[in-house]
């Protein structure tokens, strides 16, 4: 066990897109677990775009990483010494340990997970926060009916390839919207999607014309900007716009504009924006569905691994350029 | 009985803010009733920024009005002339008959007004549509519950003017916002909301702040533009924003941008679009309970008249301009 471990801090608050320069690799002596605390090698680490609002000082819903803090994040971690009855040496953790290799952590706060139940990388994923967040943000605000039509931005992402199974599965028409013609292949043909707008290369207002004739009752919404407002302009009446995310918009550096909502007042719609902590009396029937789908093979799973701590600052900021197909996790150390 | 009828008629589609010249005064042969109708001469007629949305072509709630088309509009009218069991000579009609000094109606579509129950005109504002969307936007939509801080747009307008006083009546914190001290002074003074911030001469965003040190729960939004955006910055967890109208952006000749939704999402907040039509079965509930509010003075009332139909282009641009306090009429006729 080396007496070491290594951390991504955060260096300086970004003023725009973060830059590898923000954060800082350091090493720094391994901590040891008191009384309630295990000791955990990290396995998978989770990046989110949400780790962006973590990086800037005010008002959000959680309070910024310090200067020179560790950045946080969500961890699968291998429990490597127990000082709690709850936990042993060898079991498996999904934990907020952040991006670091070796943590110490309130046995408490941890959530063992069964390595047989599923593969250990999918609690941070389809399993985990994003996934409950498609699940909450689709079902529980969106509310589609058979035969109404769906449309998920950010369709091959973390959120937005579950929320958009999720539709299919309820017997929705659903389309989404991606950044590149290797996503849209991969929501209609893996994912199962009735069309995929590339935004990049397509007009995204007409061609949301064309794969929503009856227009959209549901938008999952997880990027703003111009795809919002495409969007806003198909609406059908009544729609429902879960507001789980604004990537386009975290590294702005003014108070971003947004689309006019005049089709919102004309389509009588509802913006509602969530975040997933607000749901958790949602969870057992997450897991509960979205297990037993994915056991069906209903919901189709993928993930971008990186390999190494070191290379998560760059992973992170590649986040906001859509490099990543599927869930984004970097690969801290090995299960085994 | 002349055997004419003045129209204000639709002469050309407006590019921006509508002109003078964009409307004309016509003279045409008085129309006869045939069976199930009745000849009207109108009272009153109600001038309301939805108008605008009519004038244009294009996808909204409603068919616009044809050019060469006489502009729509709500009226109280005098029944002269009768071909229906249901009215006869002398009956006062709520209807629809547009900006002309007589018209054909068909009976079933007009409801005989009491004029002993309360001033005729009424039944175009406190006691008609936008007493009704102020109602149903704040308590079907909005639900502020006693305690909670609500702020109207336009507060000293036909819809904001109720909307407020109904917040108040509810034991809401009650802020409004208008375009004037004289206006700022009706809110507080003769409303009696808790404060009134002029847009135009104060810094909205603070002022906000400032009167709505717990955050805005609810927001009736009216406008649009930068109060709006003032208004996002300042919401508490969970606001409720029923948008029924966006009167700074009815004129643009370019999609108008909105403001950043980054603060709906942070304090998961709702923004439900609302045309009052749909909320019919509100109706009996609304003319109830403003009914006894207006009857025990615990709500306040005013109109701005325009006198003679010549008037009515000019007097509904000035409501771009904020002219009117409280509901904007024109007199067309005598009601004796």
């Amino acid at each position: 066990m080396p007496s070491t471990t290594r951390q991504v801090i955060l260096k300086r608050r970004p003023v725009g897109e973060p830059k590898e320069t923000d954060f800082e690799i350091v090493e720094r002596p391994r901590p040891a677990p008191a009384d309630g605390q295990v000791l955990c090698r990290t396995v998978w680490l989770s990046l989110d775009p949400y780790m962006r609002g973590r990086m800037s000082e005010g008002p959000s819903y959680a309070a910024p990483v310090p200067l020179g803090g560790v950045m946080c994040g969500g961890t699968v971690s291998c429990v490597v010494e127990s000082k709690s009855p709850a936990l042993a040496a060898g079991d498996f953790v999904l934990g907020y340990d952040g991006w670091q290799e070796w943590a110490v952590a309130d046995a408490a706060g941890l959530r063992k997970l069964d390595p047989a139940a599923a593969p250990l990388s999918y609690a941070l994923g389809v399993l985990g926060m994003p996934g409950m967040t498609a699940y909450v943000a689709l079902l529980t605000i969106g509310r589609p009916i058979e035969g109404e039509t769906v449309v998920v931005s950010a369709a091959a992402g973390a959120v937005g390839s579950v929320a958009g199974q999720i539709a299919k599965i309820r017997g929705c028409r659903t389309v989404g919207v991606a950044g590149s013609d290797a996503k849209c292949e991969f929501v209609t043909k893996e994912l199962g999607l009735d069309a995929c707008i590339n935004y990049k290369t397509q007009p995204v207002r007409r061609a949301l014309k064309k794969a929503c004739p009856a227009g959209i009752d549901v938008y999952v919404e997880n990027v703003g900007g111009p795809v919002f407002e495409a969007v806003l302009y198909n609406l059908a009446q009544g729609a429902r716009i879960p507001l789980v995310g604004l990537i386009s918009q975290y590294n702005a550096t003014e108070w971003p504009t947004g689309p006019s909502l005049l089709p919102i007042l004309v389509k009588r719609a509802t913006i509602q924006g969530m975040i997933v902590g607000d749901h958790m009396d949602r969870q057992a029937d997450f897991r509960r569905d979205v297990g037993d789908w994915l056991r069906e093979g209903r919901i189709k799973y993928r993930e971008t691994v990186v390999e190494g701590l070191e290379n998560a600052p760059r992973a992170f900021i590649g986040l906001f350029h859509g490099e990543n197909i599927g869930k984004l996790l970097v690969k801290v150390g090995e299960e085994g």
